[in-house]
């Protein structure tokens, strides 16, 4: 093995037994027995690494296992080499880099990480506000979506039931953008057993579901007109209503892509939220209903924009206006 | 050529010309110069066939050319032969269906359609509230995924600007699921000509830009402010300040899924509005952060929810709460 801070031969044999071990990490039952997957590329390594920072635990095994990477890519992205401290980097041919790696090009980086799920247990200790569940997703490219989304609308952590595609295949990771190493994951989750504990934790249950009775535009109109009134008459009004506010702690569920959410899912929710269609298309695909929705909770749950800071943005409008 | 009405054989050789010369329409070149395009798959040519009717012309070519089918598809899907009353529908074997598709499995069914772009002038003369522009959007499924979120948010057109990926590529079409034939298309668009003829329409012109200077949160709660109090204070001070008005009839752009949008596009822009990061998230991708900002412009663009209509959804809370 590899050991940091010496100089050491380049790898250039792609057919190496360490190559090719790796090589298998694009295999599922691989990673699964070795609770390791590969990032692949400058931005997910980037994030890997930052990620192995934030984290570090004293003796702790970390997210980063070890970095593969060709000359001309450290020569390019300098960074790296500082980012990668302290984790094991060795230096490949771009023939050796490919070949470990499962993208056509995997623009001469990777790293072999740890997987990084988290207990249930700690994510719910931690009082989240805003939850993504995927029941079921199959394509890793949708749930590489859903992931991206929910970091980008500050969701507290992702959560997969049994049955989701597994995170850290190839196609996933990507399709996350390094998001994956932004926030909490939880997988393998029993779906029944975890909205017990949801609910028990105080988070409102909302499906996304296409044919659901419940018009997220509304939910929006009226979290917006109890943040604007500060509490007055709409708000006695929405509790009477029993209505879920997209202001209060939420856990979105989003299903699987062909089948929706099951009904034994559907049932299990309080409430069954639809993004409303406005115009003939039959239905949004799961990454997108999953954006709207997780950024319909976000900007519920932050504060509303004061009026008096408008002011200030007179500048903002371009001079070609 | 095939007509209608009468039984005629099953197509059976996947190596006849008529067969080749329809899997040439994969290529963009052979496409342009027919003006004709595949649709592949059950959705794609019900929707296809459906549209072909609403826009029946006496005399007109209309929107679809030539159906093919197999027998156990028209067996499975009955609805689909009366749909195509009028259109010639040839029976021909999976093998044939397949050797004309570009999908892996086109379930059976394809349709030879004619483009369905529409010239500028009557996309504006009809008055648009709300336009979605990609500007210079490569990725083909990136493309129908915009194309498809347009659709849903109730846009009243697509435009493609020149250098836009072609709409008509089977994996864009794909990627709309059906969406294509739901809403009117315009291509190749010469950008600055473009802004000119919306700007003289009346349209606000709004960059989706990561780096806008314009929260997109922001302008939703303005947008709500003056909406909920029906133009109040509210709606004088955003008066004065001077900022976009997502109520009002706007055309989104959106640029291109590595670059964004270039400078001269967004110097063309009045305002640049970013979909805020709640998250660590670097970016949202194209086809995400068009469906936030098209149904954020939907919204604002409907009226407000009554809370007076609240009373009739407490039924609609599930059982299980």
């Amino acid at each position: 093995m590899s050991t940091t801070g010496r100089p050491q031969a380049v790898m250039s044999n792609p057919r190496a037994d360490r190559v090719k071990d790796i090589a298998k990490l694009a295999g599922r039952s691989v990673r699964l027995k070795r609770r390791q997957f590969l990032a692949e590329g400058p931005q997910a390594v980037r994030e890997a690494l930052a990620a192995h920072r934030a984290d570090a635990v004293p003796g702790g095994s970390g997210v980063v296992v070890e970095v593969f990477a060709t000359q001309s890519c450290l020569e390019r992205l300098p960074e790296l080499v500082d980012l990668a401290a302290g984790v094991p980097l060795r230096c490949a041919t771009e023939e050796v880099v490919s070949a470990m790696a499962d993208t056509v090009s995997p623009q001469g980086i990777v790293a072999v990480c740890n997987f990084l799920d988290r207990p249930l247990n700690d994510v719910l200790a931690a009082g989240p506000k805003l939850l993504a569940i995927m029941c079921r997703v199959q394509d890793p490219g949708n749930a590489g979506t859903v992931l991206r989304a929910a970091d980008s609308a500050g969701a507290d952590a992702v959560i997969l039931t049994e049955g989701s595609v597994d995170i850290y295949n190839p196609k996933a990771v990507r399709s996350t953008a390094g998001s994956l190493f932004h926030l909490p994951i939880v997988t393998g989750q029993d779906f029944l057993p975890l909205t017990d504990e949801l609910r028990k934790h105080g988070l409102a249950l909302l499906a996304a579901d296409g044919y659901g009775n419940v018009d997220l535009d509304r939910l929006q109109d009226q979290s917006a007109g109890r943040r604007l009134k500060g509490g007055g008459d709409v708000d006695v009004m929405a509790a009477e209503s029993k209505m879920p506010r997209l202001e209060e702690a939420t856990a979105w569920f989003f299903g699987n892509e062909a089948k929706g959410l099951s009904a034994a899912e559907l049932d299990a929710a309080q409430w069954r939220v639809a993004v409303p269609i406005y115009g003939e298309a039959e239905s949004l695909n799961v990454g997108t209903a999953a954006t709207v929705c997780l950024y319909a909770s976000a900007r519920a749950q932050r504060d509303w924009y004061s009026f008096e800071e408008t002011e200030d943005l007179e500048t903002q409008r371009l001079e070609t206006e």
